[in-house]
């Protein structure tokens, strides 16, 4: 074998190899870019109908990325290689794959995958559809359709292919630090870059100065507005860019907080979206001086071709559709396969083609249904025509009218033919007409566009001229009757017989005769095209390999589900790590395997780590040696990242970032999250006290709250988020808090999502009410309650946590009460109506979760009317009342109390009793009952206690209304059983409001 | 011929072909940089003894470039790619031209040159010297001797070659404009980037917010102050850029006054210096690593081989030395050929070689030394040396000592030899040795090396490991006696037979068996060696082109000593420009032709100019077509450049301008341009008065005052300060001010050097003296005279120009007066002290252009003594007492007038004169005698008037000397005496004061 490319000499060969495709040759950006993206040439110029084939070098400043060259692959400047293609070619990856092999990858030797990437860019108002390429593991390259560039779609779409050149290199050269690769004959990365690479972290991450930045921001943001008020596009941009790198730095620094950081992307989107439109208006002003002069050019796919005519199947035959795309992230493909099982059969049967067994397969790259001994036509039919009523198709002679004639006419028969019927309530003519079944080809080639076109997905992206709109790009179409094609076409492609096979190997494309010879051809390949299959094959491959590395076979649903989706031909493989990784938090470690890499963590019976892990590879057994190897220098880079950041943060204690929290701004108006984090300390206090904590309890309380955001400025999780809390508690342990205190820093922020725990401990939850009570309160001060979908400051999720909590604790507490306190620490007012509205959006949620959890929403309704401030008062209630409505006496119960209810409930009135002017026994009854009832012992908001305490009062209700006209003609008599009804209905107050109950 | 490269592909060819060389690939940089240079990978890597090697990319951006995509080939952003070579690897220049060659240059197609330009950067603190290449006369690249960077000296010596792409690739692809440029199968350069170009011109000139980046600038020196306080040398080198970058656009802008300007860059440099001290210091630190692992340099001169031993000449012969360099500037191709003119003889007589005429040639790269019939060897000789004094030598019974014996010993002879002789003065021992005389080529190979290290220059250069400093680097050297080689190494050459050729003639090296070989070798590839054959032969080619246009033969005389320093083998060659250029202004033309390009002008005999031009070519006459229209193509690009310029100043009149100097700071405690315009309206309407100016001219010099700075706003100017004034009156007459204006606003500039003329007109005269005035009383008031070789401010030539411009209209003025009356308009106070050292500043100046003149010292001092603030009358005294001290009588003038002084001289008394008490008729006589004299009519300041009265008292000064004793005992007789004498010697008082004359 050769020697490998040296870096430099990448560099020229993939210039050279898209010279030769026809791009141009362009250069870097003369101002500080996180991607190649920014530079004009990828973000201006996708835009617009004009074509535009470019690749350039694109040194990438990541300001936090910058681990002072102590990470093996992780810079704050890389260097990408930058393709764009406009309009599609066709055959994006195979141009690239070929590109890899110009720089002496061979595929065969590799895992070389597309795994699922959508890509946006808010500061640019920009998105794409596409993957990361792996090369082993590692991201290699990005590859996107991109669909939208400052909010403007992009049309004709734009492929966009970056390739991380530092990553390329280590895999080629077979080395482990950025600092080996070697660069040219003399030197190495290292010797050319780990300087800057120290000096710019450090000038990032500890030297650049706050404030100055924050006045460069604005500096370059007003040279944007004025170059773009000159309708200076290309000088607007630079600013545009000048401002991201300045808050790139900022953000490094620490200093943006969770709002503030919104407030900057609307002002750089803003101003990159005017910057775009710009450009538009200019380009099109020139009149797209692109268009014209282009040569008939070879990267558009070629219209399809004719089809040949093809012979109808003699009898029955199978039928077998191949939808061939390029790969479908996993949530598509599965949705793809359920609509095909739901909609195949019934396609069949509408267009009246009889058929056996349908079954409905797929892999990333192809979906396919297979059914069996479909007819080879429709069966004959004839089909009756309604046609004029009677009394106008033939006069009193019963001659034929000229409307009879027109109808007979346009049915193709001779009025004659025509007869009378008596249907659907009347008497008309009708023409029976006879249709001969067609053949299943034509049928199905009409129908099968349609039955793509259907297939819905949650995005869907276009990128040819046909602008159809799918997961992924479609690239072939495979369609057989027997051994005839069903020719259509759709997306610009033209159905036949080849299919492809698994990628890099060969052959590529093969003919398939009829639906009985694709399946071996694919499984020649090692294509296992059944999920259900492929699934089982990986969970026992993974499951014996868990077992080998000593652990127990235990392998992740939702994971195996993914994996199923992502590879054809599945092969798992396992890789390690170094033990000390073991020390890292279990949270950082398996987020890292699952969630980047999609590797299968490998526990011992006590649920602690392996140091290894499980990957599964696309394609066979050969050189698993070198694909595992590649997986495990990802996950070791990876975790040295981790290791980076937390040992960063332990050089101090946790409470030292605190002062930190005050560069991080929570929300303009509400201060920084330091004084977000002083006001959930006060907060706590006082709930402390209402909810008659143990003094250890508030103490640990007190302590967390002081503590439970501190994290949010520490390394790890500025770089993983999602470890909120779970870095504060291991930092709180780490520095030798109470347990209680890190446990509650962690449990503060449950629940996370829907189905997740609550916390287990009272300082947990405490802090967690004020956290929420703040923000919810704060929020609604600020005029920032959520409208519509936007939802930025997740307050849902906020609310929906709070009610969580104190539903799953079953604790009392008033919400009302608690926004009123909140309030009272908040730097802004927050209005009486302000509280009102901000309760009833919690309210609303609590509802959603109720209905949710599957209460009729009557019940719901009839339990929120009385107890809404109290969630756990409100699930209480509901429970009850759900027993209740399912009581079979409750339809007795409920008309009972209805009937007190309904007859006082257009009284204004609230009438005393006066047991001296009682006439009737019945009334005195019910007011001895009455009282017996009111004063059974109940619990607060107890809808068992005030239904037990009702049912007694029935046989005396119903005597009532036998024995008394309640609206008697005396006043003091009316008065009287009037208030006697009102104490009735009002006895449920406080649990539940029972008139909106179904039946009432 | 195959099709000529594409932009892209001129980039890639020249990557591949440096990466051949072994250099590292680099990239631009990620910030907007003016060159190549600012890149760390030059502008630091050049630093420290390290080994270098990169070639990289640079799009390169100078906002003052842009032209708004109008001009051919001037572009506020260009591509440079950039080599750096360190060390020399001893052909950097052949190097390059291979490159020009892989380019598809056919370098016998064209003309190649290396035109002298020295590169300095201010603000980088660094310097080198080489060339710009020429190609046709357009300058592609430059080629630069990296000297010093950061203020370090750059050792080992770091070879620098810029490419200019763009210029290139229309040279490649013979179009005319930048916007034609193919580059690459689709697209064209003005495709890609003039909307580019038009923006960004726009920006820059007219949108930029001057405020705005002030507060850049500000901000990124701070943020560089703090990366450098941290020791971060790239964040904070990016700061110096980005400060760069913003001064240039606010200069753009004309934002930037002339001492602002040194401000700015004074800030900068020391910045610059900063980062480049802490990179050395940083690597240093590191211990060099890049030192070590070299492979043994290919790069690095090989060491001399030892010479072949050679054969002594058996007689006489011709002696040639060829020194080879790479191109030598003109300058130090006269000086260096002076020396060796006036050395050489003198060399051969002290080392004893007789010989015949000596010649010394040269062209720029060969000096060659050419000595008819030098001897074989030296003559013997005896040589007698003094020893020990001969008592000392000798005891008494002259027996010799052992001092003697000693001395003896020490000449290799017995002491028995030993002589006695008297000389020096006294009586010695002398050893008489025998010296038999060396061969000639051992005397030359010992001289030779410091033959050539003798010769000096004005700036010289390292470039290799020898250190040895000359004007270009020195590449071989020919040494021939007879047919022998005089073997000696100097700069890591060894001598040898062996001459190159004309640049890209075959062949390229040649031997030359013998001197008389030498000659007809060169002149077969047209090489003419004697610079006035040279000279002759160019100026009868220019001439004979000038009469075939047209023109009169009129050839510049030092424009062609210097086209006769920069060709070995001249062709001239005719080309020619637009008429419609012909409408510019005469100095702006002729301007580019000589200055920028060496093109001599063609004119007609009423002295106004053709469009055409005279270019001389290196080379023979081979595609002379081809190289005059690359000729024609630059000058037209120049002109176009000037009509640029001069368009856009003319949307508006001179007087819009005027405001617009607001913005330019003349110096920060003076005030704007603006201020200083008013000053000299001020000062102007007051010296029209007391030099009773008639109205018109009084008039005619107000306005002048006005207008007379505006010019330096437009854009012609900004461009080209050297048309200050020029474009003034241009301008002004256009907008047909009236005629004595306009030439009052181009003249007040004059006298602009030495030699030049002063003011024709009155009104230039009098702004002209307003001016300098108020810049001289100025400048002394902020506290700025001039001190050593430091003149910022070009004081020296202000008081040169307002001594010049008195003494050339004859016109008495009082310069303590003037100053007083500038003074007076100041914002800031000059002193009394201050103006008189302003005014002994100005006088020191013009005794010197008096001295420069010729006049005698003690003449000059004489009459300064009395008249220094008048230089006028100086003048006139200097001139009539020069006549003076040339009489034959003046022997006896100025005795007698001495006699009068010295006797006078230390009296303190002020004696008073009473006829009365006369003793003697000698001092009646000389009484009446006096009065006659005193009374004679005079001229202010005439030393003339003052000598003709003295004349006719000397023989009765004589006589009274004669009769009288001056120190009488007799207090009224001797005072009496005293007094007439004191009167006597009064009498020049205010013409000169004759006491500093020699004789005196």
């Amino acid at each position: 074998m050769s020697q490998p490319l040296d870096f430099q000499s990448i560099i020229l060969t993939l210039q050279q190899y898209w010279n030769a495709q026809g791009c141009l040759i362009w250069q870097p950006y003369y101002t500080q870019v996180g991607a190649g993206t920014y530079n004009p040439a990828t973000y201006l110029r996708v835009i617009g109908p004009e074509p535009w084939n470019v690749a350039y070098v694109e040194p990438s400043v990541r300001p936090d990325d910058g681990r002072y060259g102590e990470n093996p692959n992780r810079l704050q400047q890389h260097t990408q290689f930058q393709v764009i293609l406009k309009p599609d070619p066709g055959n994006p990856q195979e141009l690239y794959l070929k590109s890899l092999e110009a720089l002496g990858i061979d595929p065969r030797q590799h895992d070389i995958r597309f795994v699922e990437d959508n890509w946006e860019s808010p500061a640019l108002g920009a998105w794409g559809l596409g993957w990361e390429v792996w090369l082993d593991g590692q991201e290699i390259t990005q590859f996107t359709y991109f669909q939208q560039a400052g909010g403007m779609p992009v049309d004709p779409v734009a492929v966009e292919i970056t390739y991380g050149l530092e990553r390329i290199a280590m895999a080629l050269q077979n080395v482990r630090n950025f600092r080996d690769i070697r660069w040219n004959g003399q030197r190495t990365y290292g010797d050319v870059h780990l300087q800057g690479e120290r000096e710019h972290s450090q000038y990032y991450f500890e030297v650049a100065d706050v404030e100055r930045l924050r006045q460069m921001f604005a500096l370059f943001e007003a040279e944007c507005e004025q170059a773009l008020a000159q309708g200076l596009v290309l000088p607007a941009h630079d600013y545009v860019l000048k401002c991201s790198h300045t808050f790139n730095i900022l953000d490094t620094r620490g200093a943006i907080g969770v709002t503030e950081r919104q407030a900057f992307f609307s002002r750089m989107r803003d101003l990159a979206r005017r910057v775009a439109e710009a450009y538009a208006a200019q380009r099109q002003s020139m009149g797209y001086p692109w268009l014209v002069d282009e040569p008939a050019a070879q990267t558009q796919p070629s219209a399809p071709a004719a089809a040949a005519p093809q012979a109808h199947p003699a009898g029955p035959a199978d039928f077998l559709l191949e939808i061939g795309s390029e790969e479908l992230p996993a949530a598509d493909l599965h949705g793809a396969l359920e609509q095909l099982r739901a909609r195949v059969p019934a396609l069949l049967d509408d267009l009246r083609l009889t058929h056996g067994e349908v079954k409905v397969w797929g892999t990333p790259r192809r979906l396919v249904v297979m059914a069996a001994q479909v007819a080879e036509r429709q069966p004959d039919r004839e089909v009756v025509h309604k046609g004029p009523p009677a009394s106008r198709a033939f006069d009193a002679q019963g001659q034929p009218t000229p409307a009879a004639a027109g109808f007979a006419r346009g049915k193709g028969l001779d009025v004659s033919a025509l007869e009378v019927r008596e249907m659907d309530g009347g008497t008309y003519a009708v023409a029976r007409v006879f249709e001969p079944g067609r053949p299943a080809l034509e049928v199905l080639a009409e129908a099968l566009p349609k039955l793509v076109a259907d297939i819905r997905f949650d995005k869907v992206m276009r990128w040819n001229a046909s602008n159809v709109a799918f997961s992924r790009p479609l690239r072939w179409l495979l369609a057989l009757l027997g051994g005839s094609v069903v020719p259509f076409t759709y997306a610009g492609l033209q159905s036949g017989r080849v299919t492809r096979g698994l990628r890099f190997h060969t052959p590529a494309e093969m003919e398939i005769a009829n639906p009985q010879a694709y399946l071996p051809v694919l499984a020649a390949q090692g294509i296992l095209l059944d999920p259900a299959e492929r699934r089982a094959a990986i969970a026992a491959q993974v499951g014996q390999l868990m077992r080998e590395a000593g652990g127990v076979e235990q392998v992740d649903e939702d994971l195996l589900d993914e994996v199923t989706a992502l590879v054809e031909a599945p092969t798992a493989l396992r890789g390690s790590f170094e033990e000390s990784h073991l020390s890292l938090p279990q949270e950082v470690l398996v987020s890292v395997m699952k969630k980047h890499q999609r590797y299968f963590p490998v526990r011992k019976a006590d649920g602690s780590l392996l140091p290894y892990f499980i990957a599964v590879r696309n394609g066979d057994g050969q050189h698993v040696d070198v694909v595992a190897d590649g997986n495990a220098q990802v996950i070791r880079a990876r975790f040295a990242d981790a290791h980076f950041f937390i040992e960063e943060d332990l050089k101090g204690r946790l409470e030292d970032l605190r002062p930190r929290l005050k560069t991080l701004t929570f929300q303009f108006k509400l201060g920084s999250m330091f004084d977000k984090s002083e006001r959930i300390g006060r907060i706590v206090e006082r709930l402390a006290g209402q909810l008659h904590l143990q003094p250890a309890d508030a103490a640990a309380a007190q302590r967390a709250a002081a503590l439970c955001k501190a994290d949010l400025v520490s390394h790890m999780v500025v770089e993983m988020t999602s470890l909120q809390g779970v870095m504060g508690r291991f930092y709180a342990r780490h520095d030798q808090e109470p347990e209680a205190v890190a446990q509650a820093i962690y449990e503060h922020y449950l629940p996370r999502f829907t189905g997740d725990a609550s916390p287990r401990g009272l300082p947990g939850l405490v802090v967690g009410l004020a956290d929420r009570l703040d923000s919810l309160a704060g929020l609604f001060a600020a005029g920032l309650a959520p409208s519509g979908t936007k939802d930025p400051f997740a307050q849902r999720r906020a609310a929906l946590g709070l009610a969580q909590m104190l539903m799953d604790w079953d604790l009392d507490f008033d919400l009302e009460e608690g926004l009123r306190l909140a309030a009272e620490f908040l730097p802004i007012p927050l209005s009486p109506q302000g509280q009102g509205e901000c309760l009833e959006f919690i309210v609303a949620r609590l509802r959603g979760m109720l209905l949710e959890q599957g209460y009729r929403f009557d019940v719901v309704d009839a339990v929120l009317a009385e107890q809404k401030r109290n969630p756990a008062g409100c699930l209480r209630g509901v429970k009850e009342l759900t027993a209740w409505v399912q009581r079979p006496d409750w339809a007795s119960i409920l008309p009972t109390y209805s009937r007190c209810v309904r007859i006082t409930r257009d009284q204004k009135e609230r009438f005393s009793i006066d047991p001296q002017a009682f006439c009737e026994e019945a009334e005195t009854e019910l007011w001895q009952a009455l009282q017996a009832a009111e004063a059974a012992p109940r619990r607060a908001g107890s809808v068992e206690d005030v239904l037990q305490a009702f049912v007694p009062l029935m046989p005396v209700i119903n005597r009532f209304f036998e024995a008394v006209l309640v609206m008697a003609e005396e006043p003091q008599v009316r008065a009287n059983r009037l208030g006697l009804l009102q104490r009735v209905a009002a006895l449920p107050a406080g649990a539940a409001d029972l008139s909106p109950l179904e039946g009432f």
